[in-house]
């Protein structure tokens, strides 16, 4: 469906990543238009990004003259503008939309923001953290959450194929791109076999294929 | 109102913080149960506790059967439960909404969950941390977000007497927290007018004042 809209992004940032997943199973299509994080100290600083997102962070979505910052409100945004019950990002239940949300801001409150970029950036001028020291504190939040996420889905009837029942919500679009960066921090794994087993499942979907970091125009060409 | 509702909190819980102000917005009635975070290693790490959140963090809402977890999550419950348009946490409008929306998650998501409890405590077990770089490591952030919050509030025509119009909103909710969080680490407020005015509003609320910190039951009696 085209739409006009357009994602300000970056192939490795989880929450564009988000984005894109969600964007891919709304079935909506979209203009892509990246933004170096890292190369000239961050496009996402220079004066021409600031005045779209304050924030100085992607993801941002134009729709129109709407700018809209933050994945998760992004997220919302679609799920209210394209309502389609077969696409939904959100079950229809109050306890369910709930536990859905929650699940979903396990990842993006209390996992995400503490190992993206600009954390990593502050943890080496503040503290001096050199390369394997910021693997650790990474690796420590997704241990810390993953462990939660774990209980919170085996031990539960809602969970399915995916997070909540048996098609994708925003749960499992928070928790894919978690897991990649889990993958690339190489924390092993073993002690979150559902996680894993949902994570799985979510990547044999052509709609999670598309939205990879290496499936992006902006990400780098293999050696 | 008699709602039965429950909710598991910290007097300096930010996250907790929040939930107390749209649980009085919305006027509806709770009991409230202090989790100590700090107290014989943090009762929230309790295996009772567990139980209800294996994520162990406040805030954490029962209603009947029913364990809500994640601030966020809880407010668009609420919102959700008690839709009387009067006391909507959110604006009507899809624009609005994710406006509002994306204001509480440049708190909720990427301030907040820099500086509480536990990043704090991990910055004082890996790297060393000490009092003072631990203030300056919250200071950088909540400066980093407010900077960005006040270009969003300034510059923008749908900022009223609150975050978004006249009436407070999710937006304000996240906002206030964090600002007494600023106070606390004595952070100067100069260059965030808007932020500031728009507090100090919200704190004229006997809604958002029965919600603070030094209001609860659990709070330390001043020396």
């Amino acid at each position: 469906m085209a739409t006009g809209l357009v994602l300000y992004g970056y192939w490795r940032s989880s929450a564009a990543y988000r984005v894109r997943i969600a964007l891919n199973l709304k079935g909506v299509e979209y203009e892509s238009r990246p933004v170096h994080l890292v190369r000239e100290g961050g496009e996402q600083h220079a004066a021409a990004f600031r005045e779209v997102n304050p924030q100085e962070m992607v993801p941002c979505l134009l729709d129109g003259d709407r700018v809209i910052t933050q994945s998760l409100a992004i997220m919302e945004y679609l799920d209210e503008k394209y309502p389609e019950l077969e696409t939904s990002l959100l079950p229809m239940d109050a306890r369910g939309r709930a536990r859905v949300r929650a699940l979903a801001m396990v990842v993006a409150c209390d996992t995400h923001p503490l190992g993206n970029l600009r954390v990593l950036q502050r943890l080496e001028s503040q503290f001096g953290a050199d390369e394997a020291q910021r693997a650790e504190w990474s690796r420590y939040w997704i241990d810390t959450s993953f462990k939660a996420l774990e209980v919170m889905l085996a031990d539960n009837a809602a969970t399915g194929r995916y997070c909540h029942g048996d098609s994708p919500s925003m749960a499992d679009i928070c928790l894919v791109p978690q897991y990649y960066n889990a993958l690339r921090w190489k924390l092993p794994l073993d002690a979150y076999p559902t996680v894993r087993r949902i994570c799985e499942a979510c990547n044999e979907l052509e709609t999670f294929q598309r939205a990879a970091p290496e499936a992006q125009p902006d990400a780098p060409v293999p050696a």
